[in-house]
């Protein structure tokens, strides 16, 4: 990966570059089949723009590692992934449009369901309702309060991030992140205990099993939303932006809070909340004269793969196939097709599998890719390479880039 | 390459991976043919997993760059190929089952003809027989004893690798490797000294240079073996353990010293002698239930391409691919079929082309090879990629990497 070198080269012009990406988009055949999600999908557009433009694979971070949303993420905004890497905390904190300060320790909430003897029934808490979850922050917000001598001075903060997931905040000083995450990944179990990882995490811990008691007191008489669950714990952390890296504005169109925090990290600005995709594509048309890079995030091809569903994971590839006239009459200099990583609907789940791409300009060199899948990309002429590199791609095509050296 | 990054990403499940090593597998066409060896080879059943799988070329040290055994196989069991790098005396060492301390430096010694001026006319002594090298191993032992001031305290040992070639050990304080080797790697000319290349290590040049002193006058008697040659001095040195480090049992099925050594390095362990491929296969078969990973070794392919012996190589490929049956029945969850470096034909030794690899698993993305060869795995799913990187895609493969970040 070529990391923070191109930044030298950048210069500023009026050109457009568009990303579109499809979360998860990668995907392999189901047990029974041969082609994967995105080779079964019908997809005139994108077939015809795979045609005059350039195609390949992309590693997110490494062969044969799996990313999370985060990682894979900062790798197709130019970002080194492992370096970059942060807990989900904070991506959601950001998400949430919380104000934070660099005293702050965010944490990922589920709120959950367990039974009498304390052992997990369910880790999501029956998919709690939005509006559900946003009662149950306001109840804690209310009724709980540390009083240990260990949380003298901090400050608690709940947040509802989306359906059964929210956000907790703890402000004040000396606040560690090595902390044992307390969501046991499965059912039939106890929850963890927030356990120190290092000895100087012991106060940060006891101020959490403090909350935790009294998070599990409140929720006492709720149904199904009876117990939480923490993980992703992080600091504050303050990432170098992408508007100064690439000389860019920037907007993100995304929908759903962790992209929308990832945008904002970076440094983008966020577009109002759509719900449709075809509203964000609205969106991209009326703010398309006023920024330079857009970052259109599309989840439901993820969402549609983590469910195991094949066919729904291919409708959602057309329906954003469909709009894409729509993009393309815009005319941007550089429009990227792309996944941030695979998630195959037959293995339910993110996984380690190289992602397509397709990026179109005028100043494309041609390959031999007629249609836009998996086995088709592996023809291309951007062979594997690291996802990070893409940026500087598009940069280059979008004129952005000056020469290096005499 | 990746590096040790994966290795924080490692869990353990009961899935077995199988790396079947086809020694100096790569090769190019001989200058009146158009096919390469592994391209001429009738092998119906790799080419029927070829179509299964994924494919693709590797790169075990870099672009260009022709690497020995040490280097390469260490690149295959995921280890930095030029960081890990160390003088073949230590592998050797580790092959005979020297019983090693740190206080150790190692030598791989060829038994070699020089005339009556000292000039080399046969760098390997007419290729002499394994019996009449521990012979001479007894001989040198009974008779050379150092006693110059510089020695005081130095003890030597001879030992019997196989046919010409033997390890000698130097055991004392302060001994140093930074010597230059003494074989010309040419006949025609004397052996050269073993001159110290730092300053440091001018007392064991001098130590080295009275024990080839004793040697010759020890050996001016016989016939072929009247002269010795080091190279690949190196110090005693400990490897991660490819256990600790992937979470795997494993288990070595080699016969030739140097890569039973190699295994021993990265903490294997080793199986039986064995003396045919089809031994190998059955001990493959004996040993399937007791470990997770298996790196199954064969030589041949290697010899044949040493000696300029197209057809021969075509052959030993041949008769590793009627055995194959035999493992596939074994259903292990990831097969790889690779080689640790090219070696055609045409050019008799080891070369820098990249190495054709097949991986077979139930979660392949399937990729347009057709036939398990060089120009088909151009094309194939894992592009070209540094041989370092395909222990993470097989432990991906094996479901034995958890994801990186939220």
């Amino acid at each position: 990966m070529q990391g923070e070198f191109v930044d030298s080269l950048v210069v500023k012009n009026g050109t457009k570059i568009v990303f579109l990406v499809l979360d998860g988009l990668g995907g392999i055949p189901m047990p029974d089949g041969d082609l994967t999600e995105l080779e079964a999908a019908v997809k005139p557009h994108m077939d015809a723009l795979a045609k005059k433009s350039v195609c390949g694979l992309l590693d997110p971070v490494g062969c044969g590692i799996t990313p999370g949303s985060g990682p894979a993420h900062f790798a197709l905004f130019g970002y080194d992934p492992i370096k970059t890497n942060v807990g989900r905390g904070l991506l959601s904190a950001t998400g949430v449009d919380f104000p934070m300060t660099p005293r702050d320790l965010f944490m990922r909430v589920n709120f959950a369901t367990v039974n009498e003897e304390g052992v997990l029934t369910d880790r999501r808490a029956g998919r709690l309702a939005t509006e559900e979850n946003e009662r149950l922050c306001r109840k804690l917000a209310e009724r709980v309060h540390l009083s240990s001598p260990a949380a003298a001075g901090v400050e608690v903060f709940f947040r509802t991030e989306i359906e059964y997931r929210a956000v907790i905040a703890l402000r004040g000083d000396d606040l560690r992140e090595e902390l044992e995450e307390t969501d046991p990944q499965q059912t039939g179990v106890a929850p963890l205990a927030p356990r120190a990882l290092v000895p100087e995490a012991a106060r940060t811990s006891a101020i959490l099993a403090e909350l935790i008691d009294k998070v599990r007191e409140t929720l006492a008489d709720e149904g199904k939303a009876n117990m939480i669950l923490l993980r992703g714990y992080a600091k504050y952390h303050q990432f170098p932006d992408m508007g100064s890296r690439f000389g860019l504005k920037t907007l993100a169109i995304a929908n759903y809070p962790m992209y929308r925090g990832l945008a904002r990290l970076v440094g983008m600005e966020i577009n109002p909340l759509t719900h449709t995709i075809a509203e964000e594509f609205a969106a991209l048309e009326q703010a398309f004269t006023r920024y330079d890079f857009f970052f259109m995030h599309v989840k439901p091809t993820d969402s549609r793969g983590e469910d195991g569903n094949f066919e729904a994971k291919v409708k959602v590839i057309e329906e954003v196939d469909a709009l894409l006239p729509r993009l393309s009459a815009l005319k941007p200099d550089v429009l990227v097709i792309t996944g941030d990583h695979s998630t195959p609907a037959a293995l339910k789940s993110h996984s380690w599998h190289p992602v397509p791409v397709l990026l179109a300009a005028p100043t494309c060199r041609p390959d031999r890719v007629e249609s836009f899948g998996e086995r088709d990309c592996i023809q291309g002429g951007l062979g594997r390479m690291p996802m990070a590199n893409l940026m500087a791609l598009a940069l280059a095509h979008a004129q952005r880039l000056t020469k290096f050296g005499a």
